[in-house]
């Protein structure tokens, strides 16, 4: 353990945002772990840019969506909802006419509950004076993601997905344009991202303002080296290799797959659980027999899709290999 | 790893729960580590009981006081501050009688600013029907601490102090006279105790919240297993001794003490910097000869006191011998 205000420790600190900046693709300086996991991510883009009078557009294809619209409304916020049936993209063109000025676009990049990838690149280049803020979870370090060449303002994500290291961090990045912004007394001590920024960015002394969470960093660090050792776009490539392969062996084996085709997420298939199939069962014998966690369905789809991830290190061959065996040989 | 709805997990952190409740001296069924450091504690423990129309009274004696007042504010609480010279503890007739009929006390148990630990027990024998809300972050594990049996209502902590584990988790715990006044729906997602509840407690099936920091609480659960293993009270007084020991020596070499007697915090001393030292000089050398830190003073006192911690397995008396020995070698 080193002390949160250790020379060492910021030293390590800083270079973990310098890999975050290559990760995100983004020249931000403010670029940092925010010290709790991913959805707290969601709150603090939301809560520092966000109050009573301002308009959020949200965009809503699945369960992170809908948290979007929750987090946003306890800020105070004016939310309008773009909904999408689940499994299908959101139209960009529909984000973007929803209001005539809204201070923020906000859309979740991968929808983790569905395995849909919602296009981002449209709104960046239309968004005109709106803040594009949008959830980089189950993207970042898996699936192709440029904030800065996108105009992306505020990204947020988590370590347990496509970066491979425990959950309990929320790598965040935020455009200068974005911090021009930043409400100055937000509702959360917290998650207030001005007293962030002087620990973060503090030229010489850093200002204290929490403990940060020096261990769970220390595996950040090393997590994002194991990516950018590998290649950025390599590990991207991985991934949507790892994904076809497996999406390909599943509607082989006579699955249907969920998301809409164009865009599925390689790094996160879901699919159709067949009919007179105890999904629970399965997913049951799959954890204690092969050590294989796979998800069920959320909301209105639980008990009615499985969700398959195959992130960061896990995305390998080997495991598209042992899984669709494991089915084969569970369901006969 | 463990997946977090891995029941293979969920028994790890039922376990956890049950030696934080021995550690709070609790049998209130809320108990948990919340996903975030201590400062976060901080913020759910006001957020989700206080908010606008709400008198909160807080002492006022350190950094940490001063924080707690910041936090209520945010979530629109009438804040009735109590301020009492850092370095002096918080007379609890002068928190009883600030307001007739205020919503929650609260005070700081150990102030990790000044060395101090305010006196708790009187109020929660005379709290009436506000709720006791009490920061343990620097006393959980090494300082006497009886939340059911001072009445305390609400009580947060960091991982990092006493416990000896990495930073990163708030352990928390509630009391059901407290959830009685849970907000339906605090500003905060991911601090709102309702939801957090229903992963932490729910009978069955744990209904996903956010991903709970597995790694961060496996450390939790060992570090708790070795509190426990030692005897709770065999810690508090390990922690007692040694930094008894520690004040004797510091007084011996000629050093003044800045908490008041009667009132010091066995396991966070302070001392003043003596006359025309260079204090940042020798908390560098510290560092670098001795890999020994001890903390600068905060607010009015930076530059002014030292803050030396003993805590957890750091509170051992080599650590005395050590330190003294070198604050002889560096100042002559």
């Amino acid at each position: 353990m080193l002390g949160h205000l250790d020379p060492e420790f910021i030293a390590l600190l800083d270079e973990t945002n310098d890999r975050l900046r290559q990760v995100f693709r983004t020249s931000n300086r403010l670029t940092f772990p925010l010290s709790a996991t991913g959805s707290a991510g969601m709150e603090a883009s939301f809560i520092n840019f966000a109050g009573p009078g301002d308009v959020v557009v949200i965009g809503v294809n699945g369960v992170f969506g809908v948290r979007m619209c929750d987090v946003a409304e306890r800020a105070g916020a004016e939310v309008i909802r773009v909904d999408e049936q689940w499994g299908k993209p959101i139209d960009p063109q529909r984000l973007l006419e929803a209001h005539p000025a809204p201070k923020i676009i906000a859309v979740v990049h991968a929808e983790t509950s569905t395995g849909v990838r919602n296009d981002i690149a449209p709104l960046g280049s239309a968004k005109g004076d709106a803040l594009l803020l949008v959830d980089c979870v189950t993207s970042l370090g898996g699936v192709e993601l440029e904030v800065d060449g996108w105009g992306i303002d505020i990204a947020y994500s988590g370590t347990q997905k496509c970066l491979g290291v425990p959950p309990g961090l929320a790598p965040m990045t935020v455009s200068d344009r974005a911090l021009a912004h930043l409400k100055a007394r937000p509702q959360s001590w917290y998650l207030d991202l001005n007293m962030i920024t002087n620990y973060v960015l503090g030229e010489g002394a850093r200002a204290y303002h929490h403990t940060a969470p020096i261990s769970m960093i220390f595996g950040l660090h090393a997590g994002l080296g194991a990516v950018l050792s590998e290649g950025l776009e390599q590990a991207w490539a991985r991934h949507q290799s790892v994904g076809d392969e497996l999406q390909r062996q599943l509607v082989d084996a006579g699955f249907r797959l969920f998301a809409e085709e164009g865009n599925r997420l390689p790094d996160l298939t879901t699919v159709w659980v067949p009919d007179g199939v105890d999904e629970a069962a399965v997913r049951r014998e799959l954890l204690t027999r092969h050590g294989i966690e796979i998800g069920g369905g959320l909301g209105d789809y639980a008990g009615k899709v499985w969700r398959i991830g195959l992130m960061g290190h896990t995305a390998r061959a080997r495991n598209v290999t042992l899984l669709v065996g494991a089915l084969r040989e569970l369901m006969g």
